[in-house]
């Protein structure tokens, strides 16, 4: 897992230079046997089990406490194909549902449209103590509008800034901003695009205006580099995340949320109540 | 489970009638084996396992031809303790969070008591092709608010009503509304809130106020009994489900869930792109 730098916001990121078939921080043969995938499976079921708890404690806290509740919000992006669905299923999938608010961005709406590219996003904030995943987000409007000219270049640039200043304030108020790239290579997206053309089961997560996306390869890495250099701050860190193998990528997403709770130091809330008198209270009651 | 019969709405269903011990439609143990419990559990995994199928089918018809697309919504209603929380984890938990909308009703805000009661319940309404699980909901404007003398009966008893013809639309409209209690019986709500007062990790689960309720029990159930009866329809079914024991509680909702996706008879869509034309342009692209 890559962190991105935040000293040199103006020089794109080198997404060339990150093989996204690297396993970054992944621990030697020593711990993880003679079969890397077999162990980090495991471990996500692990990890996973400490993730519910974390985000069980989350939840209480702001149960208890609304004023003083945190949040966490992890968005991800990638090309499609990149596996968002399949991290979000596999990682988030181990936290109890009830906590947890998952927003898909498609294109906007005739609605959306008329509004601000943020008021959306607005919209679908997780409330405090929930965890909330952003299944493509306000990136897009620096993605997609970029590369397919949806917006001239007026518009969209000064969109840096504008996610900056937000996301800067989400932090300020509670929230904690986690942003993952999920990095794919051009192959591998071809070899995931082609199971979805000859599994007819996966046929409906296939669009034709996959392939002019994909034609537009180079656009849309140059689009990422540079949102992820301009928009890489300390309150909302960008992490690209080697993503061409599976196991690999879930397990390090489901590292990179452990140590986010971790960094949260949570607990379980102090009572705001006499348990012992409504201890009485309920033993007596018949 | 019992189903709650239509053709009597003004006679209260007979609670008392019905034992939350009780494990109606459970195989005998010639199925079972001698450990029903045992069983249960892992049939909840296996039909998770199907659950999680027939929901991405409805997810994707709904992704290919919104027009046609088909929505489910699980509501429940349940004493506090009554395993809400759990039933959701478990089973709700087996699909994928993507499709998922879950939805907690808590005591109206100051905005929302300034609209009519189903005001909120709208906002929340699955999206189409998602499976939507509503913890608490519009009940409460009949059950807390009857209770609590919270509205006067000139209001809540017109909402009966009002919350069938609310329901008939959405059915109409293509929801598939099933509607659950979870039954329990005042002993066991005692041993689950001395739990949440033993426990230290539970104690955020605990509100003085629930032992306010618990003095109403037979208020509640009184209210339950008339709401079941009013509001069960052929186009949103109440169902009565025993729930002191949560491996019966688990697997009754479980089935209950699979039988429901069954009549919907969903399959995958089929592709609204020629196959074979977009397979020969992603095999020559590079």
């Amino acid at each position: 897992m890559w962190r991105v730098g935040t000293d040199s916001p103006d020089v794109p990121v080198d997404l060339g230079a990150i093989d996204p078939r690297s396993t970054p921080g992944l621990p030697g043969r020593k711990v993880t046997g003679d079969d890397p995938k077999l162990w980090a499976r495991s471990e996500v079921e692990r990890i996973g089990a400490e993730l519910a708890t974390q985000q069980e404690m989350l939840f209480a806290q702001a149960a208890v406490e609304p004023q003083l509740g945190r949040t966490v919000l992890l968005v991800l992006q990638a090309m499609d194909c990149g596996g968002k669905d399949g991290a979000i299923k596999r990682v988030a999938g181990s936290m109890d549902p009830l906590g947890l608010r998952i927003t898909a961005f498609g294109p906007p709406t005739p609605d959306e449209l008329r509004h601000d590219f943020l008021w959306r996003i607005r919209k679908a904030l997780p409330p405090t103590g929930y965890v909330g995943v952003f299944n493509r987000s306000h990136y897009e409007d620096v993605l997609v509008v970029r590369v397919n000219g949806l917006a001239p270049e007026s518009v969209w640039r000064p969109r840096y800034k504008k996610i900056n200043d937000f996301e800067r304030r989400l932090a300020g108020a509670g929230t904690t901003v986690v942003k993952v790239m999920l990095h794919i290579s051009r192959d591998e997206q071809r070899d995931r695009l082609m199971q979805r053309l000859i599994n007819p089961d996966k046929h409906w997560k296939f669009n034709p205006a996959d392939l002019d996306a994909r034609g537009r390869w180079d656009d849309y890495q140059a689009a990422y580099a540079e949102a992820l250099a301009r928009c890489a701050s300390d309150e909302a860190p960008w992490y690209v995340l080697p993503a061409d193998r599976k196991w690999y990528r879930d397990w390090a997403l489901a590292h990179l949320l452990r140590e986010t709770f971790a960094d949260l130091k949570l607990s379980y809330p102090q009572p705001d109540y006499d348990v012992t008198a409504q201890r009485h209270r309920l033993e007596t009651d018949g």
